[in-house]
């Protein structure tokens, strides 16, 4: 019988992302839920809604007191919790990388590679460079999983994505969404997620 | 020995606001904890960052997400909850009336009964009928407190409670800050708050 499933829509440049990231995949074996990893882009969904930066940059006391809640977060999780400068970081290009290695079995290791690089140590993943040695680092051909990343067929695709997000109602990141449509938002809501999959697939 | 305080700050309009003053009685009293109901407006400090209404009717994707998450989070809590017709509701004159029963000792009953009327039963908070009604309820002389509460040294208080807020870097409800400074937003940061209270008292 195959395990019921929760689909994880996540944003690079998202501080609360890189939390759900880091405890999905353990706290989904313990309730026996598979994940499936979406890498999105949140930038054209804020956009639309007349902002061009981060929230937190919107609201300086907003953006001063979430980092101070991701220390303690972070230090609750015992992970490692850095600002990358510039702040929010520019997602796309590993946002089409993490959508190519989401079917190809590499994405949930390279989205946690990203993650850890980008709010654990602070460094920029807008940078090629970096990206190339996080894929050679999985074992990957950095050169062939880069050119084939930034393809039409693959920048389409993650448009497609975010076309699929904004459609279905996603307003920020992390989402989390049930087999039966039920939405869940935030990093805080992740148990309520995964408690909500179980419940529905026992009833299914 | 004195109870440590934790104070709760809380905007009538505000829906978390409501499952926050429903649940903090029961919880701050398991943890030893006592807490200081600090009432104020969020409009001044939403119209600072350039917003004209609610965050949640500026995206409607994302006020339709949170008036389900609401309905989740409230059945949790064994409470009902009803979206009043307009959202958000104008909080000027309860909120008034609150920081005089702060002083006075019925602040947290007449709080209650606010959130229950308005999120409980969809009412209209702004009805100085309704909030008549909901004083007489606490055996309180309704024409006295609406006089006392429409008073221009009260007006001013209600006033000066909002650039306290704003100062120290409050901008949104419900929020928790604890003695030494430290500031929690939001209903999921409840328990937080507190475990931080009782902490840093017993390493005082």
């Amino acid at each position: 019988m195959s395990r019921p499933t929760l689909e994880f829509w996540y944003e690079f440049a998202s501080t609360y992302s890189y939390l759900s990231a880091m405890r999905i995949e353990r706290e989904a074996e313990a309730a026996g839920i598979a994940i499936r990893w979406r890498p999105f882009l949140l930038g054209p969904i804020f956009a639309a809604q007349g902002w061009t930066t981060s929230p937190f940059n919107l609201s300086p006391a907003k953006g001063r007191y979430m980092w101070r809640d991701m220390e303690r977060e972070a230090e609750t999780l015992g992970l490692p919790c850095r600002q990358p400068d510039p702040f929010p970081q520019n997602s796309l290009l590993p946002a089409r990388v993490a959508l190519l290695g989401a079917d190809a079995g590499w994405g949930p290791a390279f989205t946690k590679a990203v993650f850890r690089a980008e709010f654990g140590e602070g460094r920029s993943i807008a940078d090629p460079d970096l990206i190339a040695s996080l894929l050679r680092n999985l074992g990957l051909d950095d050169k062939a999983v880069l050119a084939a990343a930034q393809s039409d067929t693959n920048k389409a695709r993650l448009k497609a994505q975010g076309d699929e997000a904004r459609e279905r109602g996603i307003f920020g990141a992390p989402t989390f969404i049930a087999p039966d449509g039920e939405m869940f938002w935030g990093n805080d809501r992740l148990d309520r997620a995964l408690a909500w999959v179980a419940k529905v697939s026992r009833a299914g």
